[in-house]
């Protein structure tokens, strides 16, 4: 066997086997494929696609490119849950405590961000005291006290993946269903939950501009999922606009609480509640709730304080520090400047990539893996699709930290509010409601 | 300008501009741009293609990346010839005093042998005494004194080229009709020869395999050529077995010397006064010929010892030693074996690339570059399409030099003549008649 002839077969169009999808990933993990080689066969992968059965041999084997986590010491079964990336994404911090308070257990592993994605760690990172370095070594004792545990400190999963990614960025390579799949998937097994619910997002803020395209996204990896044993479940949810009323890290985690203290954005009420009742039926909880039943259960628990009281337990369990008003933050947003409305109309859509790119330049993302974040820095959005506006009415409010440079007079400002507003449609007629949960697909 | 974008540009389909073009030919010459993104854009090209203008330019900038060569002393319209790669393609030494014989004056550039196809400069260097190394600052004096000049000493042309090439050898990328086309006529259009006729071969022993992607590689080089203000004329011809009676280095060019002395093979005399007449036209050397009458003059000087005259000149010019016979050649080939029809029948096919491996393996041709080569090894064949054969008849005759180690009876000579009797194709009827000249296109 030898990598030209397997480039061969993917160019001409054929399915690579398993033993040649082994032979590359193996290449891959211990650098003995030069990344010409890799790079040409990613494009044709990209250009010429993969079946199901090619897509869950390349997941597998990247999956088994490094360690699997263990999570035995849980002692049921666990569920993991992966959004595919959105602006305002606050589902996280929301369904774990959700979740535990129907009796899951709950270990997720969440990156930083990166891009015009924020990440999970970040925001829980606003919390004063909060640790979201756990070592692994002490996962089994927070499960045991708390049930929920969130650290950043992800192990060497799927190194194959992570070589595979970095290549994909610099060539090209990103957009193909069958490697953002194999991808994503290959990092959920070698994790080692027993389900996975999947948050497909689809709009100008997500991977998958269009709703087909996410559908494809979500049945590949669902498909993979089966394939690979594991009990998957994937919720099409829409990013034509950030979501929630916040972008940013302590901003979002203030929205997290006025959440499930019963004040929560319709968008995130619907979306949290949907993932939620996925990932309770999928770790065995549901007892004998029906589907509808679930779902409105779960809204009931996100907003009366149940999910609350788990949320302070978790916040507590990991040392953030917890005041009358509830968790204390590390740093206070305040006000830079705003954005009005330039006519009277409708909030049509606001582009989620511009806001988050926007959001990365007023301090609150990363370009570079190592650039410093200005928690503080954000976005509250004061009106969003479908609201009607008036000329000089504010759309949304901009903040930064108390460390920030920033100034409302700079070109830097100028060229971040310009974004944003740029960001925003107001169109002459009022339009059509969308869903934010568009779909649920895959195990029930 | 960036690389990633241009590959996502290709990568989606989209055409690149001139500058985009202009950007990645001189990243590759600078080795500025790595490898992985070089690779992953030759596949989105072999993938998504190219139209005549990206082509053209992709063709002019690898054509510029290095120096021209500047064929101004000789004083008259310079034609350049090219074959596409073929088994047993002396057509070179034909045409060349051919087309002397008109008037024209001919600089040939000519690569040794590599992989399954013969290597003209090394069919010359089976003259003994014949200089195949001739300095670029002979040639003046050469043209002057013969009115040609044969050299494998080729300056750094289009150097662009040389590196994708490489690349493309160990990626997957070879077989692709903008890739072969601007690879190709980069060279020639560096090599600063005013009009290039094509031999552009299709079937088992070419780069492409059917008639309709040589007619494609064909339309696209003549394309380029005229948008370079090249005249340019391809001649479409049958590779679907080795063409003439031999194939090897001195028993090949023990075939020319026969064919210039009036006794050649129909199918080279057809190929080499196709591409003769169309040298001679662009030369501007046809006088008041009609096409047809031009065919039928070179025909007749082919074989009527006027060709042969000049041939002769061209040998003494560079050094070789002429006896009674003919040329002096460096080697005597010997028998080491025959090849018999298994069963009655008819010639049907003979593929010309397992002729050309099983040569290469005799000691004809090389594997690597640097490969030092059995100039006396090669193969005679006695039976080709069409010909009626009997059980036991000998199909061909297989030669090696005096210095080869090769024996009869070891595995590898097994493994040889087995190659070669497989290459056969033997049929219970008459095969079609099929002609060695497909088609002529392009300039007249």
């Amino acid at each position: 066997m030898n990598i030209v002839d397997i480039i061969l077969d993917k160019r001409y169009g054929r399915a690579l086997s398993y033993e040649q999808i082994m032979y590359f990933v193996d290449g891959v993990t211990d650098r003995s494929i030069p990344d010409y080689q890799i790079s040409a066969l990613l494009m044709a992968i990209v250009l010429n696609g993969m079946d199901e059965r090619e897509m869950t041999s390349l997941t597998l084997e990247m999956a088994d490119s490094g360690e699997h986590a263990d999570l035995s010491y849980v002692g049921d079964i666990t569920v993991d849950k992966h959004s595919t990336g959105g602006v305002g994404d606050k589902i996280t911090p929301l369904v774990m405590p959700l979740c535990r308070s129907f009796g899951a257990k709950i270990v997720k592993l969440s990156g930083r961000g990166l891009g015009f994605t924020g990440g999970t760690v970040d925001k829980f990172s606003s919390i004063r005291g909060f640790n979201v370095d756990v070592p692994k070594t002490d996962f089994p004792r927070l499960v045991n006290e708390c049930g929920m545990v969130i650290s950043g400190q992800t192990p060497d999963l799927a190194p194959a993946d992570k070589i595979l990614y970095a290549l994909r960025d610099v060539t090209g390579t990103v957009d193909s269903i069958p490697l953002i799949a194999s991808s994503i998937m290959s990092k959920k097994i070698a994790g080692g939950a027993d389900a996975i619910v999947l948050d497909v997002t689809c709009g100008s803020g997500a991977f998958m501009q269009t709703e087909e395209r996410a559908r494809e996204l979500a049945n590949a990896m669902i498909k993979i999922g089966r394939l690979a044993q594991k009990k998957t479940s994937a919720v099409i949810t829409d990013m034509d606009q950030p979501l929630g009323r916040t972008c940013g890290n302590v901003i979002e985690m203030e929205e997290v609480y006025e959440t499930l203290s019963g004040n929560g954005a319709s968008d995130v009420v619907e979306v949290a509640t949907a993932i939620g009742a996925r990932m309770v039926k999928l770790a065995g909880k549901a007892g004998d709730y029906s589907d509808d039943d679930l779902i409105n259960e779960c809204r009931l628990r996100l907003g009366n304080g149940v999910a609350r009281d788990e949320y302070l337990k978790l916040v507590r369990s990991q040392g953030g520090i917890i005041n009358d008003n509830g968790p204390e933050y590390v740093d206070r947003p305040h006000v830079i400047g705003e954005v009005k409305a330039p006519r009277d109309g409708f909030v049509g859509a606001i582009r989620a990539d511009e806001i988050g790119h926007a959001s990365v330049l007023l301090g609150a993302g990363r370009i570079r893996k190592d650039d410093a974040i200005d928690l503080g820095a954000g976005i509250r959005f004061l009106a969003k699709r479908g609201d009607e506006v008036h000329k000089g009415d504010t759309l949304c409010v901009l903040y930064i930290g108390n460390n920030s440079s920033l100034t409302p007079d700079s070109e830097k400002y100028e060229e971040i509010s310009e974004r944003i507003a740029n960001a925003y449609t107001i169109t002459a007629d009022k339009p059509e409601v969308k869903r934010s949960v568009i779909d649920v697909l895959g195990d029930q």
